[in-house]
């Protein structure tokens, strides 16, 4: 990890500190482009071929009911373990509802805004090097409560062509209607355009490697009506750490992050009093320990500390890194809040390490990463709903506001517009 | 206006019958990739050369503070009208604000979601042939609530250069902090990239042309670091009425939305006793007397009247197109509400055209288009902020949800994640 120290930055290096491991969308986009037009044509099919040569897997059917899929067979602690989380995200989602408004902007004008559920939406589950049914409840359990009524989830098969059972208890758990056994730009395509077997949905949603990403983001930019939760690369952290922190508590949030695979990044943000050169040792003896040291160790390589004078120049920081995960671990993180804009989700004090997030406080962990933390909010309820506004005006109501309408459409020379408004004012 | 009977289309009939006009998105995206390039890497330079090849207009600055700009002279009555719009507008903006929310979803684990604005928006505001300040209003009236502090507003400018004083006079009013004397995939590349004058920022919202809508499309999936509010395309109306409805009264409706040019679309749904043939000429007459008669009757072309047997049949017809806006001009129109979902802004009874919504009522008419009301919202305070997640546990919180976590861990076999929390717990 390079030791940088924030106050002798200048633009460029502060550019440098900030940014992440480049993704070249470019190639990407060439590689997946002729699959998202494959599957366009050729649907189920294509689907098919894709799945035995990336995944070497022959799924049953490429997209099943869930209710003609086997009852999952997981231990009792594992169980509970899901159920508490998916109480926990259902709880923290439900209460993201938006009341219907209703407003009378001037007397005998009414306007309100009305939320409905999306009718149809795909959930993206990654698979390759890890099973992650925590993916699932993250996006299934607010697209249920949102009262979606088609939630296609996405997940690439295991090699005999089924689905881990974890992901497939959590699906059914929190609402999930069909399971496409299918993984990477041809999933993404599936759900978009719809195939024989896979309904077309209007909104596709959650992480996924740069093929899913860049499947993701070419299909909300044509033809196939599809809209996206949000562009999202790797994952990453970054870390705020005073005197206090402990050292061990501090490298395990960064290679929480690291752990994700060489293209995550991990920052650390040092507060005066901290042990840089402890803890970086920390992190390598850490690193080491961990299953997966290799590509934690990948990831390490492109990581960082930032030394910075105090909470300003932390502020400053966090603003111009905009992460996905900001772990503020300092005696007053609460007293952070108020200043922070650009991140995913933060996590405050001692006792809240990034994993209570991923997996069962109650947030999303579906989050903007590669700063885009600055415009884009992570999946919520909100993300499988839209808002229609309405209004109803009495025909008082129309005496009222309808001269300033009118001026208005003179004003823009659209006289269709103005006669409407005074055709009705003037009984013609 | 073509003629149709709803329960006489079989599946491929009624795609047609709601197919908008096909957008050639490829060949304008050839148009438009240069441009963005171009502005990409010469900046300023090249906004003002493709102003002066578009607008034949070469402006004295490219992108001014607004408070470097004239204060436009305008009448007194068109300064009431704006008035009175922009504060009915901002009235129903306000309200749409969100609380921040705080629950504790397990004993001492506390999770709260609270607002931010998004820092640099840029408010995207058609020229061409009218001069629109109105979108002005419904674009810079929810940033200026939302907390933006950078909101630039790019219109295209007059053959003078000067920016038309109708949209000054709203940018002032609303709390824009730049003006951009340009349009066109320019304006939304300067934007997105930022050059020399004009303040890079984080969103680019409002409606425009194709050129417009694929270089926001095209920007978004690209490299810029940059959202969008929706794709748009040409404007929308659908019109249910029945047989108490004032055939003049619709007719106007219908021609409000056919006078914003060709492309755009106006549908008439037609409920029993609905005299259509009347209503057909009605419609025509109406289109002589009109200043734009001959763009408003090229609309007429790709226009259509569906004779429907009752309300849901006119429902399902509705469903299948998603109007961005949707006139129910029936005695009944407040039942109909909630078996709506898919519309942009829905305009009820007798005294509500859509010109209210256009100006003054309150709501948006930044609306999503082209079917893409099945899954994005219209324009609102949502679209200038983003929400941040925020969690804080107890010691005593972590001990309770702690199991939970390192279980979910060890399923995804992400040791570092499982460590983060057992270190915690067990006070290694």
């Amino acid at each position: 990890m390079e030791v940088l120290q924030a106050s002798e930055l200048d633009a460029a290096q502060l550019r440098a500190a900030t940014a992440r491991p480049r993704i070249d969308f470019a190639s990407i986009l060439k590689t997946v482009e002729p699959i998202i037009e494959d599957v366009r044509v050729r649907g189920d099919e294509a689907v098919r071929e894709y799945t035995l040569k990336f995944d070497r897997a022959s799924p049953a059917a490429v997209c099943t009911p869930i209710e003609d899929l086997p009852v999952p067979d997981l231990p009792e602690e594992v169980r509970a373990a899901f159920d508490t989380a998916r109480a926990n995200i259902a709880a923290f989602h439900a209460a993201q509802a938006a009341p219907d408004l209703t407003l009378e902007t001037m007397p005998g004008v009414c306007c309100s805004r009305v939320t409905r559920p999306i009718a149809a939406v795909g959930l993206y589950v990654p698979g390759g090097t890890a099973v992650l049914p925590s993916s699932a409840l993250m996006l299934a359990v607010p697209a249920s409560l949102a009262g979606c009524r088609t939630i296609v989830l996405a997940t690439p098969p295991r090699p005999d062509g089924s689905i881990a059972p974890e992901v497939l208890y959590c699906a059914r758990a929190a609402g999930v209607t069909h399971v496409l056994a299918a993984g990477g730009a041809q999933a993404v395509a599936a759900l978009a355009w719809g195939t024989a077997s896979v309904p077309k949905v209007h909104k596709v949603c959650g992480p996924g490697n740069q093929y899913v990403t860049a499947a993701k983001v070419a299909l909300a930019a044509g033809e196939a009506m599809v809209a996206i939760d949000m562009p999202a690369g790797p994952s990453e952290v970054l870390v705020v750490a005073d005197a206090g922190a402990d050292p061990t508590h501090v490298a395990l949030d960064l290679l929480s992050q690291a752990e994700h695979g060489p293209d995550s990044q991990a920052v650390l943000v040092a507060l005066p009093g901290v042990d840089v050169g402890a803890l970086v040792a920390e992190v390598a003896a850490q690193c080491d320990r961990l299953p997966r040291a290799a590509a934690t160790r990948a990831a390490l390589r492109h990581s960082r500390v930032v030394c910075v004078a105090g909470r300003a120049e932390a502020l400053d920081f966090v603003e111009a890194y905009a992460p996905e995960h900001l772990i503020i671990n300092t005696a007053d993180a609460g007293e952070w809040v108020p200043h922070v804009a650009s991140a995913g989700s933060v996590f405050l004090g001692r006792w809240t390490p990034e994993s209570v997030g991923d997996y069962a406080s109650g947030t999303n962990h579906t989050l903007p990463t590669y700063g885009y933390a600055r415009m884009y909010s992570g999946v919520s309820l909100d993300t499988f709903t839209r808002k229609m506004t309405v209004q109803e005006l009495t025909r008082q109501g129309l005496d009222l506001l309808g001269p300033t309408v009118a001026t208005m459409a003179a004003v823009e020379g659209l006289e269709a517009h103005r006669r409407a408004v005074t055709c009705r004012m003037n009984g013609e």
